[in-house]
Parts: C-alpha cells; sequence; structure tokens
C-alpha cells in the first residue's frame, strides 16, 4: 500500500455512497444499486471504475447529463431481444434492469440479447456479466461511447475504447470473468494516474497534437491495443449495438456535427446465454474447472511464477479488500471531501 | 509480387479446387462451396486460409478426421437458437448452412445465434459473417480449435487463437468485415511462411522449448496478442462455444486425455443479428457509409498515408486479384502439383 492511501471499509464506503446519490435526488434502492457497483469495482481493484467517479457523476447530474430519475422504457422486443431507453439513467440502474431482462428472455428463447439506449456511465461492466454467470448463465456486456480513442493509422481519436467483458460460472472456482477495453489502458486509469499524481506508461494514450504523452493530464485520445484488432473491434461494436438502434454516436462527432463534450452518453448491449437450454449447466461448471485448472498448471513463461485466468487476479484484491478495507489514494478521498460538504454527507469513518 | 509467385485466374483455381475435393468424394455442390470460400480467401490476399490448405486437407479426408459425406443433423433447437451436429464437415459446408439458419432465426426471433459441433477447419471466417451482411443483417462468427496458442504466461500451448469476425452492411461502400484471431498472427500464416520460404517475425510464436522463435518449421505455439487481453478472449469463446454444446476442445488436451495430434476439429458459433427488427436497414446502411467516410478523413498518424476501415485492405486485394489473378508461392504451387498427380486433376493453367 502506497504511503499516501488510507484504508476505508467497504460497508462506509457504499453507506456514503449511496447516501451522496439520494442526495442528488435519487431513489434509494437505485442509489443502492450504484453504490453497489462502484464499491464492487474498488473491492476487485478496479479502481478507475469505482467511486473516483462520484465527483464527475455529480458535475453530471448538475449538468442534466445524468439522470438520477430516469424514466427507463422497454421500448422494442422480440422473443430473444429488447431495445431498452435509459433516458440517461446511471449506468447500474439500467444496465442491472437489462441483464435480469436478458436473462428473462434467454430462459425461453436460449438467448437474450438486449440493447441500452442512451443510458451514462456504466461503471464496471464485468459486474452485469457476472449476473448471468451468478444465474448459471453465460453472459456478455459491451459499451459504445463517443470517440476517446485514436483507430489505427489515425492521431486524434475517431472511436470508442469499446469495453467488452465475458463471464462463465464455474462449480469449485469462482466464474470466469473477462473485462477489457479495446485501448491498451482503460480511460479511468487515466484518471487514476492524475489521482495518484504518477505518469503513465509509452503508448498508452496520444496527447492533443497526436503525440504519445506519459502526463496523463495530457492525454486527448487513447491508443487500441494490437493496432487494427482492438481498432476494428471497437468500430465494429458500434455498428453491432449504437447504429443497430438507432443512435450513432461515433459519426456526430466524426462528421462534426457534435463536438466532443465529455459526457458519458453510452449505448450498450448486454446478453445472457442459458447454457441449461443445451447442456447440464453442473456438467458445464465442472467443465470450467478443469479447464482452469489445466491453464493454471501449464508451464510457465520466463518471469511467471503463476499463469492467471479471467477475473482471478481481481478475485484476489476483492478478498484483500474485503477484510482489509479499500485503500483510496490522497487526490480520490480530496474529491469525495468536496462533494461530503456539499451534501452535507459524513465522510466514511478512517477518511 | 515477389519473383517466386506466378498469378492463376480465379475461375480456374477454383474449377481445379472443386474438381479435387469431389474426387475426395464430395459432392459437386459442397465443393462448389467449399472451393469458393478458399478461393475467396486467396482472393482477399488471405493465403494462409486458401487453396494452401488443399494438401492438408485431403490428408484429414485420409485419415477420416475431415468428412467429404457428413451427416449434417440439427440437434437442438430454440425460437432463436440452434445446434448443429457437423459430423466432421468441411468447414465451408456446414458453417454456410449453419449461417443459413442463423439469418432465418433472426428474421423472427431478433438475433440467430447457432452452434456447430464437431466441424473441421473452416477457412477464412469473414465469408460467413459477410453472408449476413449480403442479407442486410449484422454478422458474427467465431471458432474454437484445440490449443495452438500459449496463454499468457505460459510456455506452451494451452488454448486456441479462436479467430471471431464480425460484419455489417454499407450503401455506398463495401460491408465492413473484420477477421482477425486472438493471436497476434494467424496459423495459417505459419504454414504461409513456410511455403514462401520466409521467417516469421519475432513476437509470433514460440518453439517447442519455450523460446519466441523466427523459424515457421520450428513454431510449437502461437503467441496472443495483447498478452492477457487475446489470452482472455481465447479462453472465454471455449466457454461460449464448445463447453456449451458440451465438447471441451482445451480441457483433453490440457488434463493429458487427448495428446494435440494436429487434427483440426473445430467448434464454432455463427450468429446473425436482424437489423430491420430494430432499425430503417437503409438508414443503417447510411450511418456505416458516414463513418467510415468519417473515420477515413481523421488527421494521420506519422508513418500512415491512409486509415482503413476492417475489410479494406483485403477488398484492395481482392479487386486486384480479381482482375489479374492470385498469386502462389512455389511451395505452394509444388504441393497442390502432388495433389493433381494424385488425383489425376489438371492443374489450373499458367500453373
Amino acid at each position: 500500500m502506497a504511503q499516501n492511501e488510507v484504508r476505508v471499509g467497504r460497508e462506509q464506503l457504499k453507506d456514503f455512497t449511496r447516501e451522496v446519490f439520494i442526495r442528488t435526488g435519487m431513489p434509494a434502492r437505485d442509489a443502492e444499486t450504484e453504490a453497489t457497483v462502484l464499491v464492487w469495482a474498488n473491492l476487485r481493484g478496479v479502481d478507475s471504475h469505482g467511486v473516483l467517479r462520484i465527483p464527475f457523476y455529480v458535475e453530471e447530474v448538475d449538468g442534466g447529463y445524468m439522470n438520477p430519475k430516469p424514466n427507463i422504457q422497454v421500448v422494442q422486443e422480440t422473443a430473444a431481444t429488447m431495445v431498452i431507453e435509459a433516458d440517461l439513467a446511471f449506468g447500474p440502474v439500467v444496465t442491472t434492469f437489462a441483464m435480469d431482462q436478458a436473462i428473462g428472455k434467454a430462459k425461453e428463447a436460449g438467448i437474450g440479447w438486449v440493447f441500452i439506449r442512451n443510458t451514462s456511465h456504466q461503471g464496471a461492466m464485468g459486474y452485469y456479466s457476472l449476473m448471468a454467470a451468478e444465474k448459471g448463465m453465460a453472459g456478455i456486456a459491451f459499451v459504445c461511447t463517443p470517440p476517446g480513442m485514436a483507430p489505427h493509422g489515425a492521431r486524434v481519436a475517431g472511436v470508442d475504447n469499446s469495453p467488452i467483458t465475458i463471464a462463465a460460472p464455474a462449480k469449485r472456482h469462482r466464474p470466469l470473468l473477462l473485462d477489457m477495453a479495446t485501448s491498451v489502458a482503460a480511460g479511468g486509469k487515466i484518471d487514476l494516474a492524475i489521482d495518484k499524481g504518477i505518469p503513465i506508461p509509452e503508448g498508452w494514450a496520444l496527447d492533443k497534437e497526436g503525440k504519445v504523452t506519459t502526463d496523463p493530464r495530457q492525454v486527448a485520445a487513447l491508443l487500441p491495443f494490437g493496432g487494427p484488432k482492438g481498432s476494428g473491434l471497437a468500430i465494429m461494436l458500434e455498428c453491432l449495438s449504437s447504429l443497430i438502434i438507432n443512435k450513432p454516436l461515433l459519426e456526430p462527432v466524426l462528421l462534426g456535427k457534435e463536438k466532443q463534450h465529455g459526457h458519458q452518453t453510452q449505448n450498450s448491449v448486454v446478453a445472457a446465454i442459458n447454457i441449461g437450454a443445451f447442456t447440464d449447466v453442473d456438467g458445464y461448471r465442472e467443465h470450467i474447472d478443469n479447464l482452469i485448472d489445466g491453464l493454471k498448471a501449464l508451464p510457465k513463461a520466463g518471469g511467471f511464477s503463476e499463469i492467471f485466468v479471467p477475473g482471478e487476479p481481481e478475485n484476489r484484491t476483492y478478498d484483500d479488500r474485503f477484510r482489509n478495507g479499500i485503500p483510496l489514494p490522497e487526490g480520490t478521498v480530496s474529491r469525495l471531501r468536496t462533494v461530503a460538504e456539499r451534501f452535507k454527507v459524513k465522510m466514511p469513518s478512517g477518511l
């Protein structure tokens, strides 16, 4: 743990978060969902998607870009699909609802595929695919937002870094959970580096001149992983989500019809596959266990003492932080204090 | 064009390919499908998935690992999904059938998601997602095979490099078509380097000692792109396909129950999303056009004279080769000649 970090209990942090959002006008149940998803990210060590986002969310509510009391509506439906209008809901509020719908559709149709239009920042997407895994299904979720990543060959942003996540249930082991962006590093890691006052590695991002930068404050565009692969995947995910629900997020900025304004309007897809419609779920879980055991037992490459399966490093962090509290950098604590003062919410004990 | 390559007309190459497969016992219509998919790959410059594979396929038929007269059966079905037992069919034969089924399901259910069990090498997967795009739908396809790629942190193969492809229809432009492996380079590119007698770049693959090699003949395991990202995606695609249809391909090798034998048993998913169920297809196509135009007009990064969208470089190669013929390296020509002699099929004119 770094010198400039303090640890805070998960329940205290969740209570604080819920109280802040209630004071932005959000119903208590939705505030609970929002707090759960943010603190879950912190517990897993994905601090870039945790409570560090609270001050930004509050500003977004002020500006009318995030809606604490949205009118969430199912606007289209088939046997296996659904389109949900989010009305700028906080991401976790509409996305947990959407994944529940996907799971319901999958029960009957084998797969449930749900589009979410006009949501706001969704937090750590792994939470939603994990919801499916916890019901014995496979879960998929991905996101599109306005441009924040340079497509391969460009020196300015033109695509999103479209996080994508896939989960599958195990038996002895915890579910496999892949949660990755199509950029080399998630956007929130830039914010975290700012809060920690540390530089970012070369190759993560470009500045506004299109030059590679290591100063997180100068970042104008993320870089895609694998060049044309990350870039191409990001382009196609926009085609599979935003464009199908007629809400393009890249085109308006690319064609100069809209400025890139920094507000996080998002479209998304969450999907569930009903494993039990195809095979014995218990047998499936055992195969996942065997796969995990087999992968971890492979001979290690030089410099590696262990082979990790998707989600495993985050599970270890979870266990540590669940017991010992969540470390927060001073930058984050100080920005949370400003929010606490504004809304007259007591800071979590220890902070 | 390299000195040691000759060009052959697409029709001549297709006729040759069809005739060879008819002589392995395949019905003419299936041989036509197989030839179409292989030559399509060559036309697009994806030579690693083109006619270079013919000698291997012939050997696989000899060994009973590819079935020229399969009993393809639909074994399970829901409103939106289907499981197809391929009976070791040549990949293109069952996969074109499967994508037709996915398109049919999508018409009613919004999405069609079809699992293929026990197929053999499927060629260039982009062909199948493009089938959906040609019907005004979005297409997705991916593959799982026994281990051929080292998971992040391992020095031997433990996962597959699971190619994944996504297509979307445009209006003025040709469809967007992403077709990528989760390895740094597709496995067929190793074969192509052998046929061309050239080294491979560092970072593509490991030899059997687990050391990075540039000799394509020494390759024992491919390397994943983006470290844990490519590796994690490959693991999860096995969970989304093979394990759901109860036909694990990684586990038996990982647990030592099966030797990695080099025969290309594959499972696969092909899916179609019915754009017209959600929005006006013509409007969708225009949005894709605008997206393409917008991306291509972005300021270029240093060293780039053009920004390419997914599928665009291959389309240019296609146009050239459609007019001017397909160049084949001498290694490939010589191996095709052996096949021609065996089956008493005339080599394509010019070869």
